[in-house]
């Protein structure tokens, strides 16, 4: 399955170039990242976080900026479930402007789970497991 | 007395009127009023939040924005305190552009004392109020 | 006339204290302010900047800060205009959370039209000027 | 020839689970890169990007993230050049936690020299292109 989310770049989000600093488009899959729990995982991020007191930081990232984004541009996030191991997730990102349908950019993120209060990887709890697999696989 | 902290304008700061976006102006203040404790209060901030468990959320912000911001351009903002009172503080800012001398913005911002746990107004802890003291009549 | 635009808080947008740093709270109201071109002006903040090359920085930012915003809040910023001058306006923002429906904080924010070449305050054109006052009136 | 380029981590970096949200490294990736070239490259980034008009977009990120980073620590991010081609150069970052000397994170960012009005690649000017081998031998 693929879960997508769209966003519009705002004028603070630009730099000096006039287009959007890279380190925001970290901000754009993490915001991604969250409205997917919510939109087809089936209970939201600070649920997970909140309530379970899970985390999932990002501990390895790579990505290909291929076209910039602009003031004014719309963007679709899509995301996909590459791995889901006992302790972590790989999620690929694509992010397409939607003015001309071309990919601005694509990341491989891997988030491990931990307890937000040691900070130590925890086993993926079993019903967040299935949540993911149903998404995998759907 | 009057503490003073200098930045430099980065890069992502600038927004697409090239110059910097507004909002960055309070984190700039913010990171003067950080660095304010360790370099003139005698104890950190991050004591005080951390190991005191006490914020100083702000409550009150006035700013006037009187000359833009541009990249490369080196600041200082100078701090003084204007008011110390029971659960409060209230804090002025001028924030000088180095390159001309002009002044870009001036604030006042007041912060009030908070229990991070339940984020209820506390009595300043005495030791505190007489760091804030002895800077005002420094 | 009121526009209002809704955005959920963001797991990066949290601080040490665990609510919303309070910079991005005007991050929050300029999102709301280009919102409010495209939702209720006709025609976009983008138009504006970009193809007219006109800029409206803030020159005069008043807020009150009422209640905290947490990780998982909904929230709700309400824009009314409260004056239209021949360089400037004055929009009223209110900061409501959706989850309880208290208000968090609200601003009155001036904005100089500019033109973004010199940064000079220009008379705000006609066709602008008429789209503020439709709206005030509406 | 190594650079480095010191950072305190602030109050509003901060992120839900009280460590520094990820996409705010490549932040401090992106100033260590700007302080570089004042520190030890011999002309400024904003002398590059503003005076001659040419931008080093990102254009590949790969990033390992092995230790947190808390509220109140003080970082390093050291800076190697591990590329030198026509266009484009890569860098290799390491972000050291000073308290206990631990890295934190590190990340190889490929950067093309881009003309800023254009945004096509181009040649890196022969100027830029020496300072850059002098640091890498140096």
């Amino acid at each position: 399955m693929t879960f997508s989310a769209e966003f519009s770049v705002r004028f603070g989000e630009i730099d000096y170039a006039r287009v959007v600093y890279y380190p925001r488009f970290f901000h754009y899959f993490h915001q991604a990242f969250e409205e997917w729990f919510d939109g087809a995982l089936g209970r939201s991020y600070p649920d997970l976080v909140v309530k379970e007191n899970i985390g999932f930081p990002s501990v390895r990232v790579e990505t290909e900026f291929l076209r910039p984004l602009r003031y004014g541009d719309r963007i679709r996030v899509d995301i996909e479930l590459l791995d889901v191991g006992r302790t972590s997730i790989t999620v690929g990102y694509t992010l397409v402007r939607l003015t001309d349908g071309e990919v601005s950019a694509r990341a491989t993120i891997t988030n491990v789970a931990i307890d937000n209060d040691t900070f130590q990887p925890v086993r993926i709890p079993e019903p967040w497991r299935e949540r993911f697999l149903r998404f995998r696989d759907g």
